[in-house]
């Protein structure tokens, strides 16, 4: 695939730049921004006493940054403050079933982010990361649930990263087999994937007479 | 929870002791089996070049040993061979929604694996390890697809993580907000998140007359 214009596509260094399997490659901006936003969750890597550590957690996106939250408490998030660190966000969409085990693969979107943390201080920056990572997961809650109180927003520590250097790969489509295996008696295909949501189902704590707001009950059944 | 006896219990190290929120934390072994078997892909953190890398890979376990494969040829694997790594592997249940943002929760089950890999040169175990990376994705082919070649080994690496030092998490249930926001007029619940297999497409190079084999048929809409 070829570059696109510099306004918009992603750097390429020797960790961005695929080695194998080029074609699945995405070197866009739009793509990166694409695989982000579908997410819910990231893994995020951290050098932890000289160990990588991946922690799965909520992320959130706001123009070219990437946000990542928890618990100022969270040994693996105060690592990642400063830190180089890695963000990548995965959806698996298929089973890919080859006529050989070699060839089995996934069909998959994914995007590794890879960059030096900053701690986000800045109290109207900290607001609009946690509402980004909150919207990611719970859109629409943000505008309903009560705000983060000061004591709550001293309990979290949010770091965040440019998106400057990132990967993105895509794998879509059927098997690719060898020439000679096309002739084997065996099914060839894929076993679609899909993230889907339940019926939401109410705490039990739930006063009277409160309803599934729409913003909710509209993502059941979706993927 | 307590720890359960010691044949069956996981290693508490500095870091799977979960420092905060200590209910969530699972330490028998059994658990972790379960986390481990009921997923497709993990996030394997490795260091590469100083700077913390996470790949999303297939991955497979027999008894007490997780294995990861790969090219020879991916940079992430080659990092990973003979040092130490991370391996996570996640599982989203639900969006917890709560009456205050900062309550908002996943339900989730994960496992992170660490510990110094091996690469997995007797070629009998090797065998072994794809069987069951295989399986784990696509269960019930290793038995009709062609195996693989030697060249096809000799393009493939395995490495082997011991499951001695292991971190599992489970959140379930409903939220836990602060006592005075349970009079909030504002609904709170979980929304079920689940993966789900969709009809098995056939690779539009399939011979005619090959139909979907019933170990691929059956996964259709199960979790």
């Amino acid at each position: 695939m070829d570059v696109t214009p510099p306004s918009t596509s992603l750097s390429t260094t020797a960790r961005t730049r695929l080695g194998r399997l080029r074609e699945r490659a995405r070197l866009d901006r739009t793509a990166l921004y694409e695989v982000l936003d579908a997410g819910m969750i990231c893994h995020l890597g951290v050098i932890v006493d000289g160990a990588p550590t991946v922690i799965p957690t909520g992320y959130g996106r706001i123009g070219d940054t990437l946000f990542v939250h928890g618990s100022t408490a969270n040994r693996g998030l105060r690592a990642a403050a400063g830190a180089e660190i890695c963000v990548t966000v995965t959806h698996l969409d298929g089973v890919v079933l080859a006529r050989s085990i070699f060839h089995h693969s996934m069909n998959y979107r994914s995007a590794v982010v890879y960059g030096r943390s900053r701690v986000v201080d800045d109290p109207g920056e900290k607001i609009d990361a946690l509402r980004a990572i909150s919207e990611r997961l719970a859109p629409g809650q943000w505008d309903v649930a009560r705000p983060p109180n000061r004591k709550e927003l001293a309990a979290t520590t949010v770091v965040a990263v440019p998106l400057g250097e990132a990967s993105v790969k895509v794998r879509q489509g059927p098997p690719g087999d060898e020439d000679a295996d096309y002739a084997l008696d065996v099914w060839a295909g894929v076993l679609p994937v899909r993230q889907i949501f339940g019926e939401a189902v109410p705490d039990p704590l739930l006063r009277a007479g409160i309803p599934v707001p729409p913003h909710v009950a509209r993502r059941w059944g979706t993927p």
